[in-house]
């Protein structure tokens, strides 16, 4: 960079969202500028054909309709592996099965909701019976059909695909081909669910009990980054899901190209807020990678940055080679 | 609000800037919504005959290209009142004289900045020369022009104007008779720039020392904030400029319509982080109101905001009226 | 709360840390009330003989000097719980073990500590030699001693403290016989030094991989929140650990009382940034709990709160009855 | 700094305030290590005899206790200088009239509060006849005795000193001869004050304006800082007050000393967000300048850094020489 291109003025009547595209490149400055340039990290990213593609997101995006173009990222071959948390698995099922979301607000007397059975996620607000309930049913039912003492989480979610409607990520995951990793599955109704079941098997005679593997998961990631000839990430939110993507990264040597969309601060440490520099030090992004970082709400920049892609890029094509299992 | 709205998940395809809004409607949570939200009050507003729309921002977003929106926002008679603060004068006016500002990085030794004789503003720099003496030069002219003792800042401004060229924020408040308002002059290139053309003038024979006044706007904006039938406010950003605009409105009984746009947080108990539902306590902003607020950069929020409603609205009609100068 | 308390001027000439927190009561707004707020429950958590206190942490923190503070809290039984992240045992064991961490600084090339050989975490730098050699050394010994084919993760860590010195928190959680659990295991050195050693096994004759079930942790965090007759915690960051501390909280009908630490924000919707009020309509912590949250680095909080605590209570008596298993 | 220092455990069982600033420099990280950088420049700063100190802070600080806390540094000798907003005469006069200031709460309905008469600023609360009609009282009384048709805002404010109690920040300010600036003295109750009095002057026969000039104020400013040996400043928040100190700063080389604590964040390229090392690329501090910066709530940090000061420190003997007036 050599910071010889000018701020320009953006003039209003952009209409399209690439025009929008534009605009952020015109201004030049702040999170605009990143913003642009997550843009460009993406169009090189997903033309170059070389590039096993990771998405991360935290679970509470999920809770909103963001859940619809997660699902699209999938569906159009623009992530070849998702990594997420366990929460994820919980409004996923949910949603899938009938659980309805609603509109909220942050500014209200959460006793009254917890008198009325509702749960809030910030300004989201779902009923107790279409939570809990629906993702407890679904992974009972699920296990009841697995047929070993051992299994992968990617493996239950997969088998648990076939409970769930078309609107899933999940379900969209088996569809397309594009493992769904969860390293903290036990931190929800997902893994409460899996631990509830066991409780029962125990106390039933003839009840068989069934170790959900973590350990299955993180060798199936191992050989997928292992053989892969590049890696690019697109990180939403932080926390593990987005440690998890990086950590694994540096076993390849880095990054080739990496955008994360967060609000959280790099002043405190922590490993949510870190910009895509502090992973150079640690080898997990290449030096030489294309990297962007933008701080805005995701459900404010993903569409921006994912509709813009799907219009330019449509549906790419993946090199399915990679991976260590057959999906026909 | 009765929270009886669903969330639904958005699909990747909207192409224009409204498709966008509306994907923000349906993921209905989080910024996206605060986001949609904003939209929805801008348009009543803006198809509100009645409302007198004050515009205020922050200094820094002029260093941006987003100066070029900002101006637009004046032309398409989409404000009625300008408040900002000084540093929007020095930008504002650097740049209608040729200063040129350059895509820069937060990651940089500001010392070797200094050394180059460039100054940053965030990830934006500009060249020394082309910042501070364009001011001073600016100033100093206009204020050689001025055939009283005493003048407001708004009119210095204005005459200033026609020192400007057709990019400027200032000239197009000129040619709009939109007035605009800088309540803490002092601070900036500007101020210091009055002080020295004064303090030149103390020490020459015949020199003649001017008093700009700013109580003199302070004066303007009380009449037209009483000669207002209804109040509307767009505030980018917190600082003086936002505090200014609501200050003001709670002698009218407080704002009919109001959209925050900011990055400041409200748990510091900071006039530039607190919320709409604070200046209602204060009469500020009526209980009644139409209120959102959307916490992202505002480089990013602005435009998608103001480009949808230009496109809604065009060009709006103003109520002159009310105004208690002449602006043919 | 009925509003009825005055702030009051605090004045210079604070000496101790007790005159601290009584000025940040004076002070009476902003977070200052709010830490003093956190003082206030943590002073009558601990003075409740009922209470199983659960501490929760992210692992960033234990990279700073704040891990002997965290072990204090531990060694003084003012946690009988704890719940972190992977991160915590790979700083640790490797402080541990020798590894010597350094005040760096955000503002450096990266791409030169990388050269260098230096991780950075925050404004800490720790050579490459100094981290993942050591945690993967002394995981790999201590699975070497694992007599069963499947072992819970606190199983394994309190195996493996016998390898760690008197600074470290593994350590000092088994000999305070506090269990330490990490819901999301996998993530960081410790997980993938599982891995590898597995790995190897598999390739070797005679070799013996070990299942590390974290679904066995699972069951003794679920015993131990049944037997508890009231629940508090203390939760320093967001994240799984954070999550995974009010998760559990709910099937005991919650907590009852609660500290959040924390630089996460709300409005993003994230649970990191969740203020107790949410965990309310969740059933999370009980509506009637003596609740306080606190936004700033606990870097700056953690340190006044507990030397406070601990200069007002000492040594902690715990009520050990309620653990499922025997510390002998 | 060749980051050689070590991390260290810290371990409980600091009691003193000086103990706890002890502590941050073993935890060596993250903003504990900011803070304890912080103390290390005021000590420096406040060993040099040769410097003038400025203190800038905003205005809603001055509605908690932490008003006490920053008259306490004026009455010290901490402070040469003092630069704030029009809010901080408010609420200090409101106070030092016999306003009562309240714990409130953020989570409260701020038109219940309106109907009720009760202003928040954050979590504080004060009732409206306690604020305004107090400050315009002061001021409309004060405005009567001015004996020139012209005069500074700090002049004013001195003169208004005699209406005021001894908690006062600005009778502190006159007594101590520390002169206080308000470079947006337009924007509060102060200066709306202002205005009415003119109002009604011009309305009456044998009515006085006065002209209250800022520009008088800058004056001063500019021969405080050409007079300075040297500069240091405390900048408490940001907005005008801090860009203020630092704008005049660049006039005499930079600040040789520089602690910032704020709340606001860098990346949205704000002037308040803003870290020292943007400052030198300005010039309004010196590449070898001493500096630190905290972010964290004021309320919490203030106190610490000056308890601490205050009891290394004590009384701080002022070099009075510099100041181009009279203060017998
Ligand atoms: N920033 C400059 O370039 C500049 C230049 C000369 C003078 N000054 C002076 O500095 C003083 C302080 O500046 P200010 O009051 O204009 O604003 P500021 O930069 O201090 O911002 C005030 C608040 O507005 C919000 N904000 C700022 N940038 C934002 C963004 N990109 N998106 C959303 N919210 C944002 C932030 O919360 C910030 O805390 C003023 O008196 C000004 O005249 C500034
Ligand atoms: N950070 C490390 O050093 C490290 C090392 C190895 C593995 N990991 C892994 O990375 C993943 C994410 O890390 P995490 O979940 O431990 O936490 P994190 O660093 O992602 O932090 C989560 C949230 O906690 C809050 N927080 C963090 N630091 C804080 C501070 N100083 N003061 C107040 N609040 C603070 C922030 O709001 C942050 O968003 C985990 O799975 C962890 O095992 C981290």
């Amino acid at each position: 960079m050599n910071h010889e291109e000018r701020v320009a003025d953006a003039e209003l009547g952009a209409k399209s969202i690439k025009d929008l595209i534009e605009s952020y490149n015109l201004i030049g400055g702040f999170m605009a500028r990143n913003l642009y340039d997550a843009s460009r990290v993406l169009a090189s990213m997903y033309s170059d054909p070389d590039v096993t593609v990771i998405l991360s997101f935290t679970a509470n995006l999920v809770s909103t309709g963001l859940r619809g173009i997660l699902r699209g990222i999938i569906e159009r071959g623009l992530a070849d592996v998702v990594i997420t948390t366990a929460g994820t698995v919980d409004h996923d099922v949910a949603k899938s099965l009938g659980g309805v979301y609603f509109k909220g607000s942050f500014d209200i007397d959460d006793s009254v909701l917890l008198s009325k059975g509702i749960h809030r996620i910030g300004n989201v607000f779902v009923r107790k019976e279409h939570y809990g309930p629906l993702v407890e049913k679904a992974v009972h039912s699920t296990l009841s059909k697995v047929n070993a003492s051992e299994i992968g989480v990617r493996e239950l979610l997969w088998l648990m695909a076939d409970e769930l409607d078309d609107s899933s990520i999940i379900k969209a995951s088996k569809r397309s081909c594009v493992p769904i990793y969860i390293p903290g599955f036990v931190d929800g109704a997902f893994g409460t669910a899996i631990l509830t079941y066991n409780e029962v098997q125990r106390t039933r005679s003839g009840g068989r009990r069934i170790n959900v593997n973590v350990l299955k998961d993180e060798e199936e990631i191992m050989n997928i980054i292992y053989s892969s000839k590049k890696l690019g990430a697109v990180i939403i939110g932080g926390g593990i899901s987005k440690h998890h993507v990086i950590w694994w990264s540096q076993f390849k040597g880095g990054l080739d190209y990496v955008v994360y969309l967060t609000t959280a601060t790099e002043w405190d440490g922590s490993l949510s807020g870190a910009r895509p520099k502090e992973a150079v030090s640690w080898g997990k992004v290449k030096p030489e990678a294309k990297s962007a970082f933008v701080l805005a709400d995701a459900t404010i920049t993903v569409p921006i940055l994912f509709n813009y892609i799907a219009s330019e890029v449509g549906f790419r094509k993946r090199n399915m080679g990679v991976y260590p299992w057959n999906c026909q």
